[in-house]
């Protein structure tokens, strides 16, 4: 599940782990990452970590796989917390690379996304993170790369891709839409 | 060779089968699917199909490649009328899985297309067929969605991408510009 | 490096050999192809080879590709100025089929881009290319697939995905965008 910052995510899978409860067992990619990144390069903060080398961005990425493999094992249901997209310095680095979409094989890729001018609302509200302020046009644009990205990983995995319209006041909806997909054909 | 409902897609392939005649073989990868669908689970509408859960139809999907490969077989020109994405209650499902790609081998994906308010008129003026009624958002979120799916399909197979125009009065020009693809080189 | 013609590649890849200096190796993907349609098939012109059949274009892209891997060997940085995609009356062929991503192993792949309406101005001031004069619909249709591609290539190849805008008169801010990607994790 994948989402640009401020699309809400976070708040989609918080509620979701509140409806699900023990069937469901979330994990955060970027956390996993910053976790393996303290250890390795004595690194605490996200941004930070997005300003590594690239090779060191690679080696993170590659080594997060590894642990996510590891700890969804005998899980019923998994969602992974993560971007279709980082951006860097140096450009766009796909989050689902080649090696998470053949180890992990996720069943559903989701992007959680919200009109463009309340995603930069929200960012503006949101305090609490050391997010980078960027204008509509920026969201928009990654906005787009992000549908590619999700269209591209699904091609080449066979994924069902689903956007889900995260709109101020429709929360609800979101979670429901995304609830929908759990316990499917077991009904 | 793909297209939302109402693109004119069927249409289309019925002009070229009357242009290039026996040259061609066109096979409707959604009519093979149904045909093990009835067989298999005793389904015998599209609709229905699309609503199954996602783990039956991986598996039809798979058989159908089958089939196809098998009817190919010796043919000179052959035309697959299908969907480059299936939008199912899971999200969109890849209409050109890997496996496709790398069975089938197409030289040339074809994604056929209109103006959204056309293809919106064409799915209300046509009550022949069950078809969900969206809004015009809707299908200019499909399109875009074929768009980078199409683009996907290319990179992973190498087969050019092609978009081609059914606009309103112009299907003369659409079967013309798909005619020109068949006997490429051998004039 | 990729982008539609009209969007200032060429213009940005001088600059940068003129500040990179031996430090960059550039190498044009169309000269290799063309040299070797000269030798192979006699052709002269860059508009005429994209009018060879399917099946001489794909000899064609596939000897460049193993020409290039022999020319870079040896190499520090090597920028290989290409198209995302080319327009060819068979519709896109992919600039990043499979095998140059397997064998090159691009580390970025840099889409050089710039407001449609420039594009469109400078394609019709530059009068020593054989250029086909499209419309602003269709400079932004191309547009669209290459950011497709770009993602599909990045998804792929797991290579960082960078958007650079050469608009008028920020030719500067485009060349240092890029020259930032170079030495990088080595200061």
């Amino acid at each position: 599940m994948g989402g640009v910052p401020g699309a809400g995510k976070t708040t989609v899978i918080n509620k979701l782990k509140e409806v699900l409860k023990e069937d469901v067992f979330v994990v955060n990619f970027g956390t996993v990452m910053i976790d393996i990144a303290k250890e390795r390069f004595g690194i605490t903060d996200r941004d930070a970590m997005r300003k590594l080398s690239r090779v060191k961005q690679n080696e993170l990425q590659l080594a997060a796989i590894d642990k996510i493999v590891e700890l969804e094992k005998g899980k019923r249901y998994v969602i992974i917390d993560t971007h279709l997209a980082i951006k860097t310095p140096s450009g766009y680095m796909p989050g689902f690379p080649k090696e998470l979409l053949e180890k992990v094989k996720p069943e559903i890729i989701v992007l959680i996304t919200a009109r463009p001018e309340e995603i930069w609302e929200r960012r503006h509200l949101d305090t609490s993170r050391k997010r980078d302020l960027e204008s509509i046009d920026d969201i928009l644009e990654h906005e787009k790369i992000n549908i590619a990205y999700l269209m591209a990983y699904s091609a080449m995995s066979g994924a069902y891709a689903l956007i889900v319209r995260n709109n101020n006041g429709k929360l609800e909806d979101a979670v429901n839409r995304i609830k929908s997909l759990f316990y499917d054909g077991e009904k």
